[in-house]
C-alpha cells in the first residue's frame, strides 16, 4: 500500500444512517476526523446530533450517484466508508432500478471518485444476501455458489466485484463486510420497525409476512461498529471478506410474540404463509463468523438479546414520543 | 418454467461479433428463428454475410445500452443470449466508465429488457476472469473467493449477479457461461491478433506483452457454441454455471514463436517482463470443464491445436487480402 497515511480524515457515505451514525460517531471517539456524505432520504441529520459541532466533523447533503456533489469531501482522505444504499429491499423487488442505480451504480461512482481523489482504502458494507439460500449453515465466506435472489443482493456483490478489480487494478485496498441483520436505534426499516409500525397502526392485529419460520442472525449495531474498526485496522493484502453476525439466530414468529408482548400481549398474530416473505426474502440465514472472531472480535449481544434490547429502546422511544 | 415455448425466435445481442455469428449461423441451422442486435462497434456486418438473406434472421443495429432502440426484437422472443461487452480489457483499465457501462449497466439494461418483455431465458458469456487469480487449478466452478482483477472481470461477475437475481425474483431461467480465451475466424482482439497485427506492421520484431510465461487455454469459436447450446438444451433449474475451455493450456511465449513462424521466422521476440501482460491481466488460466463434459461436450480443439488451426486461418485470410 502506497498513499496517505491511515490516520487522515476518513469519509462515511451513509453516515446520518443507523448504522453509518454510530460508525461516525465511533470514529470521531478516536480522534478522527470525519466528512460524512448523505442524502438524508432514510438517514436523518438528528442522528449526528452533537456530532457536527465538531470541526472534524462535517456533512455533506449529496446523493452517492452524483460524485461532481460531493467529490470534494473525498479530496486528502485516507479512507472511505461506504455505507450508502438503499436500505428497503422489498421497493427494489417492484422496480429494479432502484437497487441498481442505488446499488451497482452508486458503489461505481463512489469508487471511481475514490480513485480520482488518490483515496487509498475502501470499506464497504456487503450483506449475507450475497449468498442467495445458500446450502451450508452457519455459512463460511469462502462458500460458493454465490447466487443472490434480489437485485439488492446483486447490487451488493456487484459492488464486492467492483471493489475487488479496484483493488487489484488500482491499488485501493478493501475490506468487504457481510451483515446479517443489523439492528439497533434509529432503524427505518426491517422487520422490528415494520412490527412496531403496524402495531401502531392497529394494536390489536399484527400481520407477518410469511409463515413467520424464517429464521436469521441479528447484530447490534453498535457490535457490527466494532468488528468493522478492528478488521479496517488489521486489514492486510488487497482484498479481504468477513462475516459479521452472531451464532445463533432467531425465527420471525419469535420475534413477533416479543414485538406482541412489549405491547401489552393482546393482539393477534396473522400470518400471511409461504416460507418467504417477499419476492428475493432469504428464509433462513446463519454466518459463520469464525474468520472475524479469530481477530479478537466477538458479538457482546446474541441476536435474541440483541432483539429484546431493542424491542426495549423503541418502546421507551415511542413511548417518549407519544 | 413459464412462458413462451422455447422453440420460439431467440435475441442475440453481440451478434455480429466472432464468437456471436457462429452462434447465429448455428441457430439458423438448427431454424431457429434469429434477431441480432449489435452496435457494430467490433462486430461486422460481414460476419453476417449469407445470414441476413433469409427471413428468418434480422438485425438491429443499437447499442444495448439504449433499451429504446431494440426493445421491440425482445417481443415474443423465447430467449436472450447476451454476447455483447467491450472486448478490449486493457482499454478498460484506463478508463474504468468503458467496463462499467458496456459490461455491468448493458447487462442490467438487457436483463431489464427481457423482463419488461416476458422473456424466459438469458444465456450470458462469462468470463473465467471472475475467479481473479485462484490458487486451484483446473479451477472448477465452484471456486471461492470470486475476486476480479479487472473492471471487465468485476463486470462479469455483476452480470452473473444480476441474472442470478433476475432469475430468482422474476423467473428468468439463466445460463452462465465462463469463457475461457475463445479463438477463432474474426477476432478483432486477443493475443493472435495483437501479434499478427504488430508483425504486419514490422514484420522483423514482436514485442510480447509480460515474460511471456503467463499460459492460459483457448478454445475454438465451434467448440464454445457447442457447448452453450448443449448446456442451454439442458438447463434446469433458475441458474446454470459451466466452465468452457480446454483441458490445456498453453504459454505465451509459445504462441508468439508459432506465429513468429508462420511469417517465415525471422522476426524478434521481445519481452516487456513481468509477469503480467497488463493491469489486470490474469497469468494463469486452466478451468475446470468436468461440468459441462458431463453432460456429453468435450472441445474438439485443444488449445495447442485451436491456436495452430487459427493461425492457419489468419495467415491464409491476410494472403487474400494482401
Amino acid at each position: 500500500m502506497t498513499g496517505p497515511a491511515r490516520s487522515g480524515p476518513v469519509v462515511v457515505t451513509g453516515g446520518a444512517g443507523a448504522i453509518g451514525s454510530v460508525l461516525v460517531r465511533t470514529l470521531l471517539a478516536r480522534g478522527t476526523e470525519v466528512r460524512v456524505v448523505d442524502d438524508l432520504s432514510s438517514g436523518k441529520r438528528e442522528h449526528l446530533d452533537g456530532l457536527l459541532d465538531t470541526p472534524r466533523c462535517s456533512l455533506t447533503v449529496a446523493d452517492v450517484r452524483e460524485p461532481a456533489s460531493y467529490a470534494t469531501a473525498f479530496r486528502g482522505a485516507s479512507a472511505v466508508w461506504h455505507l450508502a444504499a438503499n436500505t428497503d429491499i422489498r421497493r427494489g423487488s417492484a422496480d429494479p432500478r432502484i437497487d441498481f442505480e442505488h446499488g451497482t451504480l452508486a458503489t461505481f461512482r463512489v469508487l471511481e471518485t475514490a480513485r480520482q481523489n488518490d483515496v487509498p482504502r475502501f470499506f464497504f458494507s456487503s450483506s449475507s444476501v450475497v449468498y442467495g439460500f445458500p446450502k451450508v449453515f452457519p455459512t463460511p465466506e469462502e462458500y460458493a455458489p454465490l447466487e443472490p435472489e434480489s437485485l439488492y443482493g446483486s447490487g451488493k456483490l456487484a459492488g464486492e466485484a467492483m471493489a475487488s478489480a479496484y483493488a487489484h487494478s488500482y491499488g485501493i485496498q478493501s475490506c468487504l463486510f457481510r451483515f446479517a441483520n443489523i439492528i439497533g436505534p434509529g432503524m427505518t426499516h426491517g422487520v422490528l420497525y415494520d412490527f412496531f409500525e403496524k402495531l401502531s397502526r392497529d394494536p390489536r392485529r399484527l400481520e407477518v409476512l410469511g409463515d413467520g419460520r424464517q429464521a436469521k442472525s441479528y447484530l447490534r449495531t453498535e457490535d457490527c461498529v466494532e468488528a468493522m474498526l478492528l478488521a479496517g485496522d488489521r486489514a492486510i493484502g488487497p482484498v479481504s471478506v468477513y462475516n459479521l453476525g452472531t451464532t445463533d439466530r432467531i425465527a420471525v414468529r419469535e420475534i413477533a410474540e416479543k414485538v406482541v408482548a412489549a405491547h401489552g400481549g393482546s393482539a393477534r398474530i396473522d400470518y400471511t404463509g409461504g416460507d418467504r416473505g417477499w419476492t428475493g426474502d432469504v428464509p433462513q440465514q446463519l454466518l459463520s463468523i469464525e474468520k472475524i472472531r479469530q481477530l479478537g472480535w466477538s458479538p457482546r449481544y446474541s441476536s435474541a438479546a440483541a432483539i429484546d434490547r431493542t424491542i426495549e429502546e423503541m418502546r421507551a422511544a415511542r413511548g417518549r414520543r407519544a
